[in-house]
């Protein structure tokens, strides 16, 4: 990631020094793949700070943790006040927030910057989320936009908000993709498992879906990655792959501050426990000799199915999103940053993992309307769902009966009909609460009257029994 | 709550002390209540420490947080080496860990308690969760178990661990509440929104549930709760109820403590969000309004409906307790704590929100198999589900067609066939991170061959463009 980031910045112009602690890495790197580039080598911190011009800009692409807290602490030897230091590491925003106030202490500009897109999106152009020290930003602005990739000719790289505000919008984006990736996981499983596809024939549905709605960077590869087989022999190599993976990162991060901020965030929480699932492999084989299920039977029309889960993945995606910038809302009331929307979808629609025309959509969504309450209230999205409900259910329906597992479809279709729920049974659960703490509720405002005052706690003595005091503490 | 357990104790026999910081409630309860019971007031903490016998018994129920670590400061002012410290609230365990060794350097022991059964509970026989300074377990094990409750004769208390392993237990004790109280929410749902009941035949419904396969504290009062008008004009008091829930304690904790664990905990997770949705009432009464969703219409046989349903309940229920105890093997392991199954359930199967029938079958099964892998494995729960699946996938059709959210029902199926699958979609998942991102994948074992070697990490060029150099990292 490292090295393509910098043949990235040569080939604009830019010369780039490179440094990694493995000296014997820099110096391959300069016979081979930097050859003849304005790239410099640097064997040592010190080298380093010498050869960068000041203010010194430098990007740490390290690992999150530890790495990134003993490499700043290299840096400040040589640095001084005014420099730059960004981490385009996975960090964890906290971690940038605290990085952030410390480096501003001593005069250091911090800047936390998402960087997405894999190898070949740091080559060509990546998606890059920088967030921090606003002052970094002038010094920064230009080589980060040449090197950022470009859609509809501007940049997917803008000024996310201060502290660790860049590294938030890296950690949504990757929860993101985890539940963009739980969703064609599923897809695949139930043309698979349940009608019945070969992976050629599978690989075929995701090329044509590539042409529509799902135009995007994760349905191209997996058509890609359906249609490759193993040289061997000749059979598909995702076939022979172990089904487990793991989600120690960015992905567990977003649901677990989902379920800080309070938002229903469902459909990456599913995704991050799928992932948990699959990585009990050996329980579940022992499971799948104990268990029993129906057989799948696929008797109906392919296209009819085929079309039917296209809806189906396409609407449980609006979901997703949906629920994603609840989350950047809430988080920017919480954290009091003042997101953009509309940049954020943009910085999103080219380089990174989840680029996809449908960021388009998302981003035209929130220029008509910086303040537009969620997704689901923009016409184009609304209209969407109310198009695709019908197969979305079908195939829901279909699982169900086959024995399919699909917690990222059901879970986008249970919030989508709870959202659209003027009333859920929370009141039931409410007057439980009331029952067995007397933990107080409220009453609607239709139903207030003088023994139920609206915004009132209210306690009842549901039983005739116990007393009528509402829970308090009491040490004894 | 304090009160109550004061007063619970003191008709077991026991001299208690009574303290709070509000004097003029202590001079009440000593009025009344406590009137001519083996009860003292204490009007500071000096007398307190004064009226105790040695080693000093305490057992705080304070609001967790920082009001516990302040109570604890001013005991130390008068407590010395041997004394017992118990602090029943809902802390969170990390931090009864914390107070574990903080206290265990002073010579204090410190017994973190989860106290479960709400006021009625706490009067007549709550369930304890002692865990902490093993010391402690000999000097309170009388009196905890006297005031507990019993259930087949035995004390729903036990020692359950060191550090804050008890306060762990509570913790998964109220996720798993939170999740029967989402189960029920949803079951009231489809049968008043779905199948069109009135809240005296939904109340019938679980009246008759309560004499079943479902009988448990929470479906007896979700009767009650339903059975009950507002005096004033004799309409369901339940359905004035305003719709909306809290999520922010230990529900919240169990959840994000199964994300850290890598356990797939959907069942709690779900109902956390579902609170979380259940908040944002007023949006969801704007998307009430755009977004548009079928009408349910109910014309199959009701009876049958309410076996189904019953059955939906009791299968996800079981898979909801499945993945609790699957949480606790995990902590076990992780935090080195040595959790008895059989004793747990058995402490949840009186006293506590979440007592029922089914907690008697829990506790059978790990006490024949101590070493049960899954709930599931289990003949009993493994022969429920079975029976319980064509309900349970006829309901979640239903649900889905009608447009009625069951996130807690939907997410359980999906565990059910995840779990009993032993291929999964994540084979996919991990061609696409190492096309991508160069994460590499492992081969399945059936299919190891030279060019794909069994236990390794192997990349592909899955394009034929880019490297072949897997994922590392590089400074530049």
């Amino acid at each position: 990631m490292g090295q393509n980031l910098i043949l990235n910045a040569a080939d604009h112009g830019y010369t780039v020094v490179a440094y990694n602690r493995t000296v014997s890495k820099v110096d391959h790197f300069l016979e081979n793949e930097a050859k003849g580039k304005s790239i410099i080598g640097a064997r040592s911190i010190a080298e380093l700070a010498a050869n960068l011009k000041k203010p010194r800009r430098v990007i740490l692409l390290v690992k999150a943790g530890s790495a990134v807290d003993n490499f700043i602490d290299q840096l400040l030897e040589h640095f001084e006040k005014g420099d730059i230091i960004i981490d385009g590491g996975n960090s964890h925003f906290p971690d940038s927030n605290r990085r952030y106030e410390e480096l501003k202490k001593k005069g250091i500009l911090f800047v936390g910057s998402g960087v997405s897109g894999g190898e070949e999106g740091a080559r060509n152009g990546p998606s890059l989320m920088p967030g921090g020290h606003e002052d970094a930003w002038p010094h920064i602005k230009s080589i980060f936009q040449d090197i950022a990739a470009k859609t509809d000719g501007e940049p997917c790289c803008d000024w996310v908000g201060p502290a660790g505000a860049g590294h938030f919008i890296k950690m949504v984006h990757n929860g993101i993709e985890y539940g963009d990736m739980q969703l064609i996981s599923e897809a695949y499983d139930l043309l698979k498992r349940g009608a019945g596809f070969t992976d050629k024939e599978i690989g075929d549905v995701f090329a044509k879906w590539n042409k529509g709605v799902l135009d995007s960077f994760l349905i191209e590869i997996t058509r890609d990655v359906l249609y490759y087989n193993d040289p061997a022999d000749g059979k598909p190599l995702v076939e022979k792959i172990l089904d487990t993976a793991g989600q120690k990162g960015t992905g567990k991060w977003t649901a677990i501050n989902a379920l800080d901020l309070g938002m229903p965030v469902t459909l990456i929480g599913e995704a991050v426990f799928s992932r948990c699932l699959s990585a009990i492999k050996e329980e579940r084989v022992r499971a799948s000799k104990v268990l029993t299920g129906p057989t799948p039977k696929f008797n109906g029309d392919k296209a009819k199915f085929v079309d039917d889960l296209e809806q189906a993945l396409y609407a449980s995606k609006i979901i997703s999103y949906a629920q994603g910038f609840m989350l950047i809302r809430e988080a920017g009331k919480e954290y009091g940053w003042e997101f953009n929307n509309a940049s954020i979808a943009h910085m999103w629609r080219g380089g990174c993992i989840i680029r996809s025309v449908f960021l388009g959509e998302i981003t035209k969504a929130y220029r008509e309307d910086p303040q537009l309450e969620n997704l689901l209230f923009y016409s184009f999205f609304k209209d969407a769902v109310t198009k695709a409900q019908e197969g979305w259910r079908n195939i829901l329906g279909d699982a169900i009966k086959w024995g399919i597992p699909t917690p990222a479809f059901a879970t986008a279709l249970s919030f989508y009909d709870g959202y659209r729920s003027a009333r859920l049974p929370a009141n039931l659960l409410q007057a439980q609460r009331d029952y067995f703490g007397a933990h107080t509720f409220r009453v609607l405002p239709e139903d207030a009257s003088d023994s139920l005052p609206l915004g009132q706690d209210i306690h009842v003595n549901w039983t005739g029994r116990g007393g009528t005091v509402s829970a308090s503490t009491y040490n004894s």
